[in-house]
């Protein structure tokens, strides 16, 4: 069980559910991927050809943590806020994972940093849909 | 002409309107106050009271702060990423704003914040108007 | 193997060890952890006795992202920002365990927030050990 | 007076001084700056002489906001969590600031960013030597 998981079954308001420390945990894990891959295309020496990763790349970095963040507070929750914050966050690992995956035939880091963002976009998906607007 | 002005009118993409510089100054701006709000409230005597407060202004911070470096990257900008985190912003802004109001009277802090939300929720929403969806 | 550590193996500036892959993830658990468990501290009845848990919590969360951030980043790095980003972390993290362990006998998500901190200290404090100043 | 200065004298703690005003403001401005000079280097032509001011740029933001963050929280502070991240700021800012003035004779955003980052760098010194360590 991760620590987000251990976390939320410890805080006060009472259980929660797997899906939504699965969808915490991708954030985190898609924010970190997404910073290690905006420095890995500014090693590379065809940089040039990277830049819109680079900016996807930090984009979907801050909106992953926000929403990272804003999923893990469960009190007096405000659910348009939660809604909507889910919808920037899969725009944000779509429009990243699409660039990524187009250079992941010949850059390892990637490929893995469009995994990650992918998944990220399947949990933001899935709990929005069981998000009341 | 703040920072962020000048920093715009020195990028290479070439200049970009005041809309834009004051929407990222008012970012920055209601982040900051949104901090200070969240920790003036846990130093209150009454601070049961403000939890949802504070909540919300820990939301707003994280998104504004997101928002805010999302419209100083010029370089290689996605529309749709943009106009979904405009939105997001104009949410948080407005559910904060909406909280902080109903603490105005008595204490200073949330009506300063509230200001700072009103004027990044009226900024982000003039924004998002004008950007392509 | 964590997705930190396979982006690490895929960085273009070559391998560069287990210890590295540990600190970056054990800064990003302990972030996660904090915004958490200040969450949850809000939530608690007794709030007015946790405001010195919240503080910290945030501050730690704050200071642990930028760490994840600065080690994640490979290309070019400055030996002495990194030096001292560790140090600021190893603080912020004891101080947090510290506060986190006096109220871990009573509520658990303070006993997994400390332990999140103490696994971030240890991490940064051995890796300090072994960078340059 | 600042929207940093006027929530300072709102808070339940009381008066504090335009050092620390000008100390938040200036990180703040400062993490705006980085944030628009890692972009702005981003496009243009020579990106690839630009890697390390890149990389500085996302460190010093970071830095620069957790700097803001922590000192913009006057409730329960640490005194040695405050003392070392102000360190921590320094030597980002610094070695930001000395890369930026570099490159400022022939960009104007590396110039701007620079000041951003010494008045930062400035601010944070005379405070850490203010502060009880």
């Amino acid at each position: 069980m991760s620590t987000a998981e251990r976390m939320l079954q410890a805080h006060p308001t009472g259980s929660s559910g797997p899906d939504l420390a699965e969808c915490i945990s991708a954030c985190y894990e898609c924010a970190q991927a997404c910073t290690s891959c905006a420095d890995a295309c500014l090693g590379e020496q065809n940089v040039g050809e990277l830049i819109r990763c680079i900016r996807l790349n930090q984009d979907c970095f801050d909106i992953c943590v926000s929403t990272g963040n804003v999923l893990s507070r469960r009190t007096e929750p405000n659910a348009e806020l939660i809604h909507t914050q889910l919808q920037a966050c899969v725009v944000a690992c779509r429009a990243c994972a699409a660039e990524c995956e187009g250079h992941a035939h010949h850059m390892e880091h990637c490929r893995i940093c469009a995994e990650a963002c992918r998944r990220c976009e399947a949990a933001c998906t899935q709990l929005a849909d069981t998000t009341a607007r």
